[in-house]
């Protein structure tokens, strides 16, 4: 084996404790106990093996200096670097189960765990060190008394933690016992640990930036502050700060509970190629690639795919994946890729129908958003929101009346037209202050407005049947009743001065008998940035795409 | 209203009727209502309303020249381009929800359905006219007779009905009963349609091939067949059979039972960009691009993305979505663009806490699959498969048991290099024949045949802590334990022969503090074409891409 790694310094391994991987016999009767059904399904270690695990384990670390004169050196060190030696040589406690783990601990037991987690503060005080470990959203404080009667942590233990970078990753043993009073400034207060041990898995370099200061809130000029460019440059330490955690946990949410949403109606989940040999829409802005040598493009929407789904008897389809979009829109609310959560559907009669599913969707994720109290926490902690407001069913107004509301407020607008991002935000104020919610439908757009294949409005050749929807004043979702019948389809490409010849299969994909449809795209950064009422679309994209920005990683 | 469409022409309805659109301030009474909130949340109308709506889209019909002279005329004919002019007019009744319909209806009752669908077949015999209507897997027949007692079916409804393409989009209505005896030939045996009226929504032009054909066994040379560039050309009319309907159901089953079992650990979903600033993998061809100017490829896996997740605290993440490769491989099983479904998450200790996720995570993706009876049955009909044999908990190989079973077969084989297909597929049948099962973990790969990222083995420098999963002899699943440490994955870059220049993002993103951590990346097309049994991957993608396919759409 080649000369390791950093963490590997301490190690006072021999090589016969280093292979405790197990033999090829151990290997093959576990393969035959697991071929025998064991109850949880798990390999298991004989009594005899454990132990021998956890030996080489612990022979794995070793304070530093201290090693040969502190007889508790065995319980603070680099730990080897984890390549697989051991297997079930302890048993961790997750951070966020620990609350639970001390309340089901009988009187007069000791409550003995291992957790791993970050250094996220340490502090060395005299004989003590005060360290809050975190984990996810979870933060809790562990504390090292030196205490000559109970011999249990030694002056080179606490010489040891308060050494340790912040940010490593470190294991921490101790008795988890009901702290006094509630601990300040940890998300666990009701429990703290009395440290028994600390060892590192993982030491870390200077950082780029504090974390401490990545998790102040951004009206707060009481500390230092890192700003957007410097976040994003080194977005994977950014996203460790515990809003940041839970921010990409309600992104998951969004997704998941748009999902169940849509199977639960047994629609059918798709994937649609994000290659395509031409433009999606024709015109706006595509990335273009070169395909084994022939021109091609990404996708600006999964629409066109969509809606062959839907001539393929599909019934109702979603999909969730990346939608990428060349333009240099240089604003809060727009990604260059961003992930597009799309639905369509044949209707029997009308697109009320997309409208009674939109409605019944978004209030079924916001119900469902509601439920993830943790994690709304501790966003709210660094960047404090309004809960959403909404009703059941929701708001659906025709854009006529959106225009006569806002013609009432004085705005001069051409009511045939699309609406600016300001009227759309003025009308969203508007909106809130009449009917209290924040979530509503605006329909029947102007046809000007929208696409050649939105289907016009039976009734009135200025509108369409055609609809947005709005988060707090700003657009989350476009959608209509598509045009189904090749003929209009025609018609209505060549009335918006499309060149036919370029959408021919498009249009002669509708010739085969085609039922009437509709859906909708959602962008899911969007979602989670207006239900959160967070400032900046950047903030709920992973690692976002834009303009300018191309990394990390 | 501009001049619409061929399914116009028949319309003989007045200005007046088409205006059936709610008036505003019918609408504005709806809103109301909805906010006072109805309880099933949906806009109510009044019975006046529903009456006038249902007289408007009987004048949109009529049949063509029997019009005039037939009485039952507003019984049949070509709808009026379904554009919102009515809601709720009619009931319909789904195909798959018609047996239980009917075992509802008491005795005595009339079972009345409205059902739209696809004119799968139809058939004319004097008086009569048999339709098989189609709608996703369901077939089902409807039977309409001249009779001049009930004076429900009329000589020009048969005219009528006979005349119309297939494929072509209808509404039947009729009176549902108990079939005398089993239906031969549609999925739906127990019951059948007395028609009595029949209208087509979307009338389809003449197919490039006949759907019959396209449902045939590849083994039946008793009739028309159609090949797969055929098929592939016309993907959203081939798509169309019940078959691939199912498949495409199993498909979206696979990718939600991951999901569920991710999410069931707490597992958080992400989104990783698809536009990367370099090379994913480095040294493997990527499909390149310009990025507003800057040089940009398509990621070709979401590893480095899941990585900094695990090194920004997010826990187990996973992610479903699409995958980039530039590689010219023409086989059965490999697609330029395909659907990943990849995890990664923290370990404690060993890789084979890996092992145990990925074994629960298949054991209940087949038992999920398992469940869906009536899509296996449709795609058994066609592409007939042995269902897939698997043990719980999985069976595990070291790669040096598997190179065993292949010597003592008789193959030569270095016993330190990867393995080709056609000793994969070999290992499949030995492993089959052994231990009676199709899907099984091969893990303790080589160094050789694992990239420079991956864990080597804690006791022999040869070995690597990573694993490959196979499903009926074919591999779709490679992972391992990555290296977390940046000096011990420089090192290994080193021995590979890459430039570490063009790493160092990467490398530098573990100095901050690493959990150790592994994962895999599974491919949802393989998974369920190796699942279902089927011969060729492109069956299983909706819309593939190959190095000669780029189109549709």
């Amino acid at each position: 084996m080649e000369k390791l790694s950093i963490s590997d310094e301490a190690g006072g391994e021999s090589k016969q404790q280093q292979q405790q991987q197990p033999s090829k016999k151990q290997q093959k009767k576990k393969n035959k106990q697991q071929q025998q059904g064991n109850e949880d399904g798990k390999p298991k270690l004989s009594r005899a093996e454990i132990k021998a695990q956890r030996l080489a384990a612990r022979g794995a670390k070793g304070g530093q200096q201290q090693q040969q004169e502190d007889p508790l050196a065995h319980k603070y060190g680099d730990m080897k670097l984890v390549q697989s030696q051991t297997l079930n040589a302890y048993e961790f406690t997750e951070l966020s189960a620990l609350e639970e783990k001390v309340k089901g601990t009988g009187d007069g037991e000791v409550c003995q765990v291992r957790m791993r987690g970050r250094l996220h503060a340490v502090r060395g005080k005299g004989k003590s060190a005060f360290v809050v470990l975190r984990s996810g959203t979870e933060t809790l404080q562990c504390v090292f008394f030196v205490d000559k009667e109970s011999k249990v942590v030694s002056k080179g233990m606490i010489k040891y933690v308060t050494g340790l970078s912040k940010e490593s990753i470190v294991d921490v043993e101790g008795v988890a016992v009901v702290a006094d009073k509630p601990v300040d400034g940890c998300s666990i207060k009701g429990v703290e640990i009395q440290g028994t041990g600390l060892f590192c898995v993982s030491r870390a370099a200077p950082l780029p930036f504090d974390i401490a200061d990545a998790c102040r809130r951004e009206d707060d000029t009481t500390g230092g502050t890192v700003n957007q460019d410097t976040r994003l440059n080194n977005r994977y330490i950014d996203l460790r700060t515990p809003a940041n955690n839970a921010i990409f946990r309600i992104q998951s949410a969004v997704g998941q509970l748009f999902r169940e949403n849509m199977l639960g109606r047994d629609f059918v989940e798709i994937h649609s190629p994000k290659i395509m040999a031409g433009s999606s829409e024709g015109g706006s802005s595509v990335f273009e690639l070169s395909y084994m040598g022939r021109p091609a493009c990404l996708a600006q929407s999964p629409q066109l795919c969509k809606q062959m789904a839907i001539c393929a008897d599909f019934g109702g389809v979603f999909e969730i994946g990346p939608v990428f979009r060349a333009e240099k829109s240089f604003t809060h609310r727009h990604l260059c890729e961003f992930v597009g959560m799309d639905f369509e559907m044949p209707i029997k009669e009308h697109y009320f129908e997309l409208l009674d599913v939109i409605d019944d969707l978004f209030v079924y994720m916001f119900d469902g958003l509601k439920q993830k109290k943790k994690e709304l926490e501790a966003i709210n902690a660094q960047y404090p929101f309004e809960p959403l407001e909404y009703l059941r069913p929701s708001l659906r107004l025709t854009f006529e009346e959106g225009v006569k509301m806002l013609q009432e407020a004085g705005v001069e607008i051409d009511p045939l037209d699309d609406l600016s991002t300001e009227t759309e935000r003025l009308l969203g104020k508007l909106v809130k202050e009449k009917y209290k919610t924040d979530f509503y439908i605006l329909h029947r757009y102007p046809l000007n407005a929208r696409p050649f294949y939105t289907m016009p409005a039976p009734d009135n050749p200025d509108y369409t049947n055609s609809y947005d929807v709005f988060i707090r004043g700003e657009e989350i979702i476009s959608g209509a009743q598509r045009i189904h019948d090749p003929v209009l389809l025609t018609e209505r490409a060549k009335a918006c001065g499309l060149d036919v010849a370029t959408i021919e299969s498009y249009i002669k994909s509708f010739s085969y008998g085609a039922p009437p449809h509709g859906g909708c795209g959602v962008g899911l950064e969007r979602v989670a940035m207006l239900y959160l009422g967070l400032n900046n679309i950047r903030k709920t994209s992973l690692f976002p795409r834009d303009p300018t920005r191309l990394t990390p990683p």
